[in-house]
């Protein structure tokens, strides 16, 4: 009965890479060892009987769960807490009379465990008092093992052998079960031990090492250290496996065996984790362990009383997060006045696509999935991360951090190579690194105006730059609703905005000649092109602008049409009108964000268009350069968006995504061409920009995984490697149908973007608008969606290698809400 | 005699925290193991044989050490070594006949040792042949034992124990003896294998851990992995404490214990690290392993092509960094055209204060004194390095990177609290944090204008601002020969230079009023305050420009002398000229970086013209921004430059040395009352500015602990406790007699900045100046210190930590440089 209902909610599999629910009300530790055979199951059957015997705090129930077994039944932890504890209870200290309800249970055992172990019960149960006096209260111990196999091997070898598998998902799937149960009881708290199988990264059933496989939940662990000749460095080395998976360690306990390594390690550890010692195990296998309990029984009390004060704290700081980030914190682009408390949200950690989100009034951490994908920058799935953190401690560890002009590293040169020969080939050789989008984009325009002012005779000699020059005025060739940056270089290269205005930076003041673009999007299951009032046409000529499918609206032979011939008529009469409005000015660069313009709203511009405009600019000579910092990496479906339009830059600028999204790190390309127009014999002509960390060796070695990550098909399954693009990541169907809802105005899908605009009029539209508000809320709080709208744009964004029937999910629930709005 | 040799070279100790130097022209590797009893001496004679009967490549020596040692003389690893290579040359394939000398040598043993071992030499020496027919060519085995201990602990107990203390310098000059030593032998490689003891993470006799001890050689590892029940996990974890360490691991190998962990980590390290598996070692200790090795054979010459392998391609890489670089790369600051190819600097790794930079010529690596503290930023000594590695991988993976606005993550939080509580305290209530120096000041402006608008009524409503405000013109007070960043919202609130040219940044027009500061400066050995032209004043009035200390520089007595008055004075002046001159500009900020300007050539500004500067803005609510972005986190000595200055701004900015100056991140700190100037209830009023890695996780985990660790008494050891603020490191003695050379001009020596600016008259002064240049080659080339200079300033500058000796050293240099060029 009871397993059957176990299986029944065991098969609500959690999703690979999603995070899990986990409840904070009840104390939960996940106990690892430094190796196997350290004394794990003698330290969690000591915990439970320190807890029950406690009377404060007053215990309730303890759980304990033991995953993945090997070597069943001869060994069970399980087994062992079950039985040992009623009886240690005698042994420590008196406690008030109680009953205690025992139970141990096995879910799943193995075909070899079933044909062997005849007389062992899959489940068990007993009751004994224990305590002075009548029994006043009842306590429950509940065991569990998850998964049983017969050899004393790891779980991987044994599921192997024996064919029983236990997939990642299932025994997740388990623990969150588990960890959901609530507690059965009296009058007191609930506590839950999780005992993980041999050392910390020893494989499970599955081959995923176990400090991967549970660090969704990312339990707080206690680390039974080894005390045996080398200890110190098994210990040490475990714990920082731990740390290198995000783990918070809430103590390290290790048997004393005459070394000392209890010493040592409370001194290494100081300030860090508190270090306990227990007396030599012996190593009789006669022994009961009643003596050697009954003189560890202070220790276990002390480190109960060490883990709920670690809980305690964890749980006071989590509370008050909220407030203190009201009093402390200034959020960008956040009114704070509109911020109420409880509406902040507090993150715990981050799981592949997934905030863990803590809920002041349920004490929960839920997850959520990240559909901003943070801000546009993230890339790793689960395993990427724990890659990347590995990949950046070492960076950090060999290089700190090394100053960059004349000099050279591994990593800045490494990923350099992988630029030129992904998203700069065929084009650029030369890398030019910064720290952020913004500055990769000052840089950029730099680059456009020298090369401009030499090829078009603005300084006869570079050198001799007089003051005369200030008469000339560089402009830029940009699209409005372009977004380029918060620096007031980039923003000078973008239209007037929300975010330009004097209130904003009373130095804007728009150096550009800004043109309206035609933009595509989905409506009513069909592509529209959608040309701007300024664009004069007889639309009988234009001819279609409608099309079926994407691949039609990015199709070249849209290059022959009369589109294309509109398109450079227009271009070229506004370049025309603004040469002859003035003979000191001069459009030295064209800038524009290739086929998406992201914080304008999710706009996508007609690729022909902008196709043409490239074209324009390169017969005049005016530098062309590619804002990719959004686009690029494979957030469009392709690794740069270059590839969707069909031509290519003079000069690009990457950031976000190039890192996997977890570090500062930003790339100017440039052609060789470009590069020269600032060579000579004198440091005045060189480009005299630059920041501090320039190609920092931690940014540059994430780069470089990154990079290589996204388009690897053994580690990216979303790759369609015949066309070295992303599989369609939001479902096509579901698509359409949301850009059928009568509330629903434009849908843009492309790669990992899928946006939604709201049907909204007047004050409701636009950047400031509320409008989305209410349905964000729904999302986020209901769906579990963390969505972060741009005015009455909603839009959900994934990582390149997020899997499909993820995002699937995701879009499911924003159709049901807009569903439910009509 | 042999000893007393090794012991004279061995007092040439190294300096703590140093790097050393490494020949590349030999294969050395050092052997860890990913626990005790793992078989690491089996690999060492195994891979010696191989070596020593390989007949390509040819291999005339092999040089072993085994640098600490217990249990000896029963365990003696060297002597296995020493006696069992020779006869197992026999169980290898047959080679060509060879004579090989052997020897084996002890060179500190404890008195437990030399009380007991009457029967060991320390010194042994054998000539065996070996291979068919007569020997017609002489190879040379050397194995050595550094410290010997009798005990079989581990060495810090051994150590403490016997009364022979190993420390940490006198072990790696043991190790940099040993890597120096040319290999004797004929017409071949010389080979180096060095054995540390215990798991990579055990203690070493001083109890510095292992993997710690050897960082500064960073030896490519061979780690040997534990092929044990539980051996996945600690050879696993072994693996990640070395990477955390920065070490590139060669190889891994480990015995067959028949559990298939090889097959396992193979998969795992699969496209990392070969695996190699060793039959397993019989457990009989009178087997004497012959059949073993035998069996072995052709795993160990395996694994010897493996790392000549390893090393081939990390000397070619090497070798092609420079050409590479000057093809790819495109550096800041940089005019390529003036750096010769071979003047790049190949920076391989880093260590605390110095970076270990490969010289081609010689095939060696050689640590420089990173005299730019890497531009400005670096804070780490070696042990904080570590930390901080760990602590970001640790921040990867539990946060990778989460979004900001409006939700609240713990080291963001607790980094606020830190800033708030310390460069912020008594006046600071707000962190708004950005990714670079340059975004932090344009955020600092943007908050100063809001402030000065709303206070001057600007705008009535800050909701209604419209187009007539842009006839208003915001501009900076600030002074000349200020930096604030590269972005050009950053370079307008600058003074013209260099960098602001036409040529360089065409929208650049300088949107300020700039005032021409006093400099102090120190020259034979006085302090002089040097007024500039345009304030006009009476000698005799003024008073005293003479100072014979610091202290009086800084003193606060000097607001009531005449020098005051003139400072009130001229500034009034130059701001009632302003008003003048229009009515539509108005000065809405002052911004300085206090008390020193940075990239303006290490200007010391007289502290008391800032200090009026200041109090004459307060009285005219023109709000008040420091940039603390160079000045920030005791680069001045203090924690914050205000401290000496003795006065508050109402906006501060930081970067750099906040986070340990090992990963981008800034912060711009806000009173409560310029917080309060965007508060309304609309999004409009918001701050709208922001860059996707605000408040990133790693970069806050950095911050928090760099902050705490530069203000930890226990963790910096240059603090004066007692006044909160560094010791002096720049030897007040040697700074005067070095203001006191003929060819300097004067000194600027201040916490962990000393520059010295060298006579130049027109062409040679300014930043185009190449002056320095044959100075600062013969600084990098001969005496290891890396300088890059200002024009013809050349600095040295080190971390709130770096050791005073170590800055003695390298001021001496600089010291002795100067006096030669006389």
């Amino acid at each position: 009965m009871v397993r059957r209902l176990f299986l029944h909610h065991a098969r609500r599999r959690l999703h690979s890479g999603t995070a899990s629910s986990i409840p904070l009300s009840t104390p939960i530790f996940a106990i690892f060892g430094a190796n196997t055979g350290v004394g794990k199951t003698l330290v969690s059957a000591g915990l439970a009987t320190a807890l029950l015997s406690s009377p404060s705090p007053a215990v309730s129930s303890v759980a304990y769960l033991k995953p993945l077994q090997t070597g069943y039944p001869v060994d069970s932890d399980a087994s062992f807490v079950f039985s040992r504890t009623p009886a240690l209870l005698r042994a420590f200290p008196p406690c008030r009379a109680t009953r205690l309800i025992a139970s141990c249970r096995t879910f799943f055992q193995s075909p070899a465990v079933e044909a062997k172990a005849e007389s062992l019960h899959e489940s068990q149960e007993k009751v004994v008092t224990y305590g002075a006096g009548a029994a006043e209260q009842t306590k429950v111990l509940a065991c569990c093992t998850a998964y049983a196999w017969r050899e004393p091997v790891s779980p991987h070898l044994a599921a192997e052998r024996e064919g029983m598998a236990a997939g990642d998902d299932e025994v997740k799937g388990c623990v969150e079960q588990w960890l959901l149960e609530e507690g059965i009881g009296e009058g007191g708290e609930v506590w839950k031990i999780l005992e993980t199988a041999g050392g910390v990264a020893s494989p499970s059933a599955s081959g995923t090492l176990q400090c991967d496989l549970y660090r969704p939940f990312r339990l707080p662990a206690i680390l039974v250290g080894d005390g045996r000749l080398g200890g110190i460095s098994s210990t040490l080395s475990a714990y920082e496996t731990l740390l290198l998976r995000g783990y918070d360690v809430s103590a390290v306990i290790l048997e004393d065996r005459e070394l000392s390594n209890d010493k040592f390690l409370l001194s290494y550890l100081r300030n860090r984790v508190h270090v306990l010692i227990l007396p030599q195990i012996p190593e009789d296998p006669l022994d009961d362990l009643t003596d050697w309990f009954s003189e560890s029984s202070s220790i276990f009390i002390f480190l109960k009383d060490e883990l709920q004060s670690f809980h305690s704290r964890r749980i006071e700081r989590l509370n008050s997060m909220q407030r203190k980030s009201k009093a402390l914190l200034w959020w960008p682009f956040t009114q704070h006045n509109l911020v109420p408390q409880d509406s902040v949200t507090v993150i715990d950690s981050r799981y592949g696509e997934n905030f863990s989100v803590y809920k002041i009034k349920d004490k929960m951490l839920i997850p959520q999935f990240d559909a901003c994908a943070s801000w546009w920058t993230q890339g790793p799935d689960s395993n990427l991360q724990i890659e990347l953190a590995r990949d950046m401690g070492y960076a950090a560890a060999r290089y700190g951090h090394v100053m960059f002009p004349e000099n050279v590293h591994e990593p800045a040169l490494h990923s350099a190579e992988v630029l030129l020969g992904g998203v700069g080939k065929g084009w650029a050789s030369r890398v030019y690194y910064s720290d952020n989008g913004s500055t990769a984009i000052e840089i950029a325009l730099k680059m456009a105006f020298r090369k401009f002012s030499l090829d078009h005779g603005i300084m006869a000699s570079s050198e001799n730059s007089t003051r005369n020059e200030r008469n000339i005025q560089l402009k830029v060739l940009a699209l409005n609703g372009s977004y380029h940056g918060d620096t007031l270089g980039a923003m000078e290269a973008q239209a007037p905005s929300a975010y330009t205005s004097f209130l904003q930076q009373p130095w804007y003041s728009g150096r550009g000649l800004f043109l309206d673009p035609p933009t595509v999007y989905i409506k009513s299951e069909v592509y529209n092109i959608s040309l701007p009032q300024s664009m004069q046409h007889d639309p009988q000529t234009y001819g279609d602008t409608c099309f079926f499918s994407q691949a039609e609206v990015f199709c070249k032979t849209r290059d022959k049409t009369f589109a294309a011939d509109l398109y450079s008529s227009y271009i070229k009469q506004k370049l025309s009108e603004f040469s002859l409005s003035s003979s000191s000015e001069h459009l030295a660069a064209l800038i524009i964000e290739p086929v998406i313009q992201g914080a304008g709203g999710m706009l996508m511009i007609d690729p022909l268009f902008q196709r043409v405009l490239v074209s324009e600019c390169r017969s005049r000579k005016i530098p062309v350069i590619f804002d990719e910092v959004f686009t690029g990496f494979w957030r469009l479906g392709v690794e740069s968006a270059s590839e969707l339009l069909g031509c290519l830059p003079d000069i690009a600028c990457y950031a976000k995504l190039m890192t996997g999204g977890i570090i500062p790190l930003a790339a100017t390309l440039a052609t060789e061409e470009v590069f020269e127009s600032f060579e000579s014999d004198s440091k005045l002509t060189a480009l005299l920009h630059g920041h501090s960390y320039t190609a920092h060796a931690m940014g540059c070695t994430a780069a470089l995984k990154a990079m290589q990550w996204y388009r690897g098909p053994s580690t990216n399954s979303n790759l369609d490697t015949d066309h070295m693009k992303l599989k369609e990541l939001w479902d096509g169907t579901l698509v359409k149908q949301l850009s059928s809802l009568p509330n629903v105005k434009r849908v843009v899908s492309l790669g990992t973007l899928c946006a939604i605009e709201l049907k909204a009029e007047g004050a409701d539209a636009g950047y400031a608008s509320l409008y989305a508000s209410s349905l964000v809320q729904q999302l986020r709080k209901e769906d579990d969606i963390y969505i972060r709208p741009l005015g009455n744009v909603i839009y959900l964004m994934c990582g390149p290698c997020t899997p499909r029937d993820s995002c699937t999910r995701q879009l499911l629930k924003v159709h049901r809400r807009l569903c439910a709005l009509n």
